[in-house]
């Protein structure tokens, strides 16, 4: 008679084995972080003696289930707001709140929220991109969470680097510690295609081959992101990664909802797994990813919750429902996702999508013990059928619940035992999670709610501009200023447009809340009545950081065309105060050392303060980028011969 | 200070009134039945006195959620059988095992099985729609639930009626019996517009009317619905019911999965509420119902589980959850259905499409207190922000789960506290659903469980033929046979073809199994190489009756194209006996009496017996019409001048 540490007996056995094997009456014996034994409980008991014995009677012994994709610190922000367009969502709400609040703390206590709310759901493993993924990494060890912890590196600055160099360099420290954990496994992730460069996605893959560890991307989760890809590159997302030897690391893609069957035998060629997030591709609107075909394609499939912002929830359990039932709404097929796929999926499915089918994902003797057993005894779960071994399955999927975890054990520890956590003190995470979510409020409704939302409300509201380097300079001759323009060496004109420009600011009692400004952009073609643009723009009330020759970084924020009348508009935000700023403006789009500018000749009336002035404007990505922009329009500024003296650092409407 | 009996307090009262007014820390005082106040918790304290004040710290207080379309007692089927064809799962699985054990004491368990479930998740009205409707009535009542109650009404004999005549007079009875109860509406629920005649629905009609109940319907819910519907009636179901005048009842029509802008028009124009159902529209395969566009054209439209053998739960939280996500999935639009929105769905709206507003739907003085208290407190509920009135929807539809529900109250009686029911003996009511499944699990392993799971694995299944009226009899000149039948007053011969068919039947040691036949079917085409047709089919091992002349009503099961060898299947179903028989048939499809027979000459040849055999055969859908074709049988033998002698009741495989 062997010792062990564990026996989970009298449950059913559902191993997810090649064979799928399910054992009516069956045991599970663990030794350490190993399963040692699985069959029948009368041969298990009789074979081994346990330390401690774990009676499943009434319950289901199953692989825990693995979490493909999320961004686990991003519980902390769940339900701070839904229902909106993903750039408004993107840039209105998670990347400022990012900014000013994602530091090695938030990470630490999302990553708690998470794992708690995970292992309560069975997730015993999860994939994880985020940043201070150190942080991440470090709280999951200690409640005792197998996970994958991909480092984001972006081309823009993140709130854990201030540029992508940092980024890799942070990687590869991270990388280099976590070698070897028993649990956590540190990877790259280049965030996609279109927030890296080349130099990114070759430097991660590089990192993730020289570590032997998987490389974590997004790819194709959006229509318009395959779109601007075969624009931009002429290839889609799926085949530009390719191109540029991303595949040769252990991919795993997530999304993947826009490709066709040509990608799909790519992936599959490559051992490209994919991570399927069917709650939060329905709710930003994404679609519906072919998941049916991607198996087909023999393409290793998991499933994923995406991040708790966009989900909002990691309850694998309705993801399993919703990976069932959708493909056969979509299809008119009812047959082409049995329960039993889904139960892969997120089972040895996702441990193979993970590269990691050698540690985990079903229950076979040699594999890690990550187990979760399901209670279906309760109400919901009732009556119970066996007629086929598909019974089983179809029970997990369209009947039970999470809460119906009650036991959860991972890498042969036990973290839930009766639906009590056992590494993680709940209440405590909780209490701080929402003392940081009123943080986040307060910051949220001070710095921007109010316009925001009734932006928002009105509809039509997009994302135009990010962050453009810029100057000002009172000039005395325009019209000498321009032909100087037009015939400087080293800039070629790409466009020119003359307009007269009606600004109308509304400002309000808190300047923290930003302005809103109404354009009426009448463009004037020879010949031609002009044309006119409207639209509304919301700007916050301070330059981002200022370089040499006071040259700044402003942030514009959202703008959106304007439909209806100035009066509605006034009316709407009833503003404390309303400025008027009257134009005339040549504009020029330039290009000046492969770099595009934006250069306004302005006239302003007497009535305004009167005057002429220059601009220059870039916009820009990163640090880097605005610097070397912010050189380049110095350079500009003295071939135009502008005296810097009339550098004027307000904008037009605070002058008067 | 007045007395009340309730007050439920210090939660975040969600009225769903026409405002929308939520109030942060609120109370809803209760006497009797109905709601007195809903205000500030401190304004409701101070104007009432409460017999029982219950704390609702941490929770949401809002209206009790309407299940709008369920089929209750099939809660006792769920997990039964699921991911199949909707033929096979309907005919496979459901009709037989309902025509075996549904009767007044099935629907009476199913429906507390039910109604214990629905109140663990916040429901506390329902609109059904099965047979021994009296019994789902009687056991919600006991429960406490308020229930629309609807006796179904078919073509077809049902597990309550014979005939239809017997189910609309049940119908009659049933709708008399509880006019005016508190809880319950008794209603006629004719099935669908083609399981329905017209008679049948002008009938529920005039019925609902007479009574001023709603009348509930199933409308479009697949696209072979509606194209059946085009090509038997010229119009869609919509259209078609509309002309029948069902509209002119307080209609209720299930599904709307295939309808167009106009259909919607029509619906708005009638009032007839919508009862949508996601999650089983989708696990069926239905397709996903265009819910937005029904509300922008004015329909009211709440939402359903569908029943839970087809769900496989009656779980509102999921949804709403799959409400708000499929429309922005499915559209790519994330703003098209809000979390508001959905929540309104499950409540105020369900209400609305039930017809049913003036008593339910909002937390409203003067109406019912039928309220459910969500607990928000669970990890997977945190943090919690306010920074609009949209994160309180956003929480309970995206994050918020249907254990969260702690508390709820039906017609001012509380039926369950702190999660625990107080009018179900949740535990002998599963005890018993366990028992009578084990007896169905039963029933279909014997009777037909191996060789339809074997037939289903393949694939390909399709039910073809109902039940049939026919007789055989042994003639002695086919040809002369042939002369009459050609001439005969009144036959009008619709097809005629000559075919060699060779059948396989394979015999299993257990005869309940039923035997499979593979035929293979030689049409012979003047001048043309014979054209061959291959089939599988399944049936039963009984006649179901037998009428005057040895006429019997026979039962066929499930035939499938037959796209493998007969080796392959000898093979894959390993019978214990095989049996050929080989004959040469003249087929005539003729219409007699406006009534459409098929007559096959058979002529077997001397090694399989011999012998020259007359078939005239009929399907048939009811008793009564049964009756009818088994004496227009009788005439043809007759005007055939066929000697009744012959009648042969066994078939040509059991005669040798």
């Amino acid at each position: 008679m062997q010792k062990v540490d564990w026996i989970l007996r009298n449950g059913i056995v559902l191993t997810m084995d090649d064979e799928r094997t399910v054992i009516q009456d069956g045991a599970v014996a663990v030794r350490g972080s190993d399963i040692v034994a699985v069959g029948a409980a009368n041969e298990v008991t009789a074979d081994y003696q346990a330390a401690e014995v774990l009676d499943c009677s009434g319950c289901v012994i199953m692989p825990g289930l693995i979490n493909a994709h999320t961004h686990v610190p991003m519980s902390l922000l769940r339900g701070l707001a839904d229902d909106l367009r993903l750039d408004v969502w993107l840039h209105g709400y998670m990347l400022p709140v990012e900014k000013e609040f994602v530091n090695e703390e938030f990470c630490r206590l999302g990553t708690l929220l998470s794992c708690a709310e995970m292992i309560r759901s069975g997730v015993t493993c999860f994939a994880d991109m985020y940043y201070f993924e150190n942080e991440v990494a470090r709280a999951a060890a200690e409640v005792g969470m197998r996970a994958i912890c991909g480092e984001t590196i972006m081309k823009v600055p993140t709130p854990d680097a201030a540029s992508y160099d940092e980024s890799l360099a942070y990687c590869q420290d991270f990388l280099a510690h976590w070698q070897g954990h028993e649990l956590i496994i540190a990877a790259p992730a280049p965030h996609s295609t279109y927030m890296c460069t080349p130099e990114i996605l070759h430097e991660a893959t590089h990192l993730a081959q020289a570590y032997g560890v998987p490389l974590l991307i997004h790819l194709s989760e959006t229509a318009d992101e395959v779109e601007n890809s075969l624009q931009g590159h002429k290839r889609t997302p799926v085949e530009y990664a390719a191109d540029e030897g991303v595949f040769a690391a252990q991919t795993v893609a997530a999304h993947c909802v826009h490709i066709d069957e040509s990608e799909m035998a790519l992936l599959a060629r490559h051992g490209v797994g994919v991570a399927h997030n069917p709650t939060s591709n329905l709710k930003l609107g994404s679609g519906v990813a072919n998941v049916a075909g991607m198996m087909a394609a023999g393409v290793h499939v998991g499933l994923g919750t995406d991040g708790p912002a966009s989900n909002n929830d990691q309850d694998m359990f309705e993801e399993m429902r919703l990976a069932a039932l959708l493909p056969k709404g979509v299809t008119g097929d009812p047959v082409v996702m049995p329960a039993e796929s889904a139960v892969a999926l997120a089972t040895i499915e996702g441990a193979r999508a993970l590269h990691i089918a050698h540690l985990t994902g079903s229950l076979e003797v040699g594999k890690r013990a990550d187990i979760a057993v399901v209670d279906l005894r309760e109400l919901h779960n009732a009556p119970r059928f066996d007629i086929s071994a598909r019974n089983i399955y179809s029970q997990l999927v369209y009947a039970a619940k999470s809460h119906d975890v009650c036991h959860v054990m991972i890498n042969g520890r036990m973290v839930m035992r009766d639906r009590r956590l056992l590494t993680v003190d709940e209440q405590a995470v909780m209490a701080e999670a929402q003392r940081i979510a009123a943080r986040v409020s307060a910051f949220l409704s001070a710095r921007e709610g109010n316009l925001l939302d009734k932006l928002v409300a009105i509809g039509g509201l997009e994302w135009r501009e990010t962050f453009e380097v810029q100057v000002k300079v009172r000039v005395h001759d325009l019209d000498a200023l321009e032909q100087r323009l037009i015939f400087l060496p080293g800039v070629i004109i790409q466009r020119h447009t003359v307009r007269d420009q009606y600004d109308t600011y509304f400002f309000f009692a808190d300047p923290g809340m930003g302005r809103i400004r109404y354009r009426e952009d009448e463009v004037m073609r020879e010949g031609e009545v002009p044309h006119a643009i409207y639209t509304l723009t919301l700007t916050g009330p301070t330059h981002e950081r200022e370089y040499d020759d006071s040259i700044v970084l402003s942030r514009s924020r959202f703008s959106a065309i304007a439909d209806r009348s100035l009066r509605f508009y006034r009316e709407y935000f009833q503003p404390t105060a309303v400025k008027e700023v009257v134009k005339h403006r040549r504009r020029y789009r330039i290009l000046y050392r492969e770099v595009d500018f934006a250069i306004n000749l302005d006239a302003l009336p007497e009535s305004a303060g009167g005057g002429s002035f220059l601009e220059i404007k870039s916009r820009t990505w990163s640090k880097a980028d605005a610097e070397r922009k912010a050189e380049l329009i110095g350079e500009l500024l003295s071939l135009l011969q502008v005296d810097r003296a009339g550098v004027v650092k307000q904008e037009y409407v605070d002058m008067a």
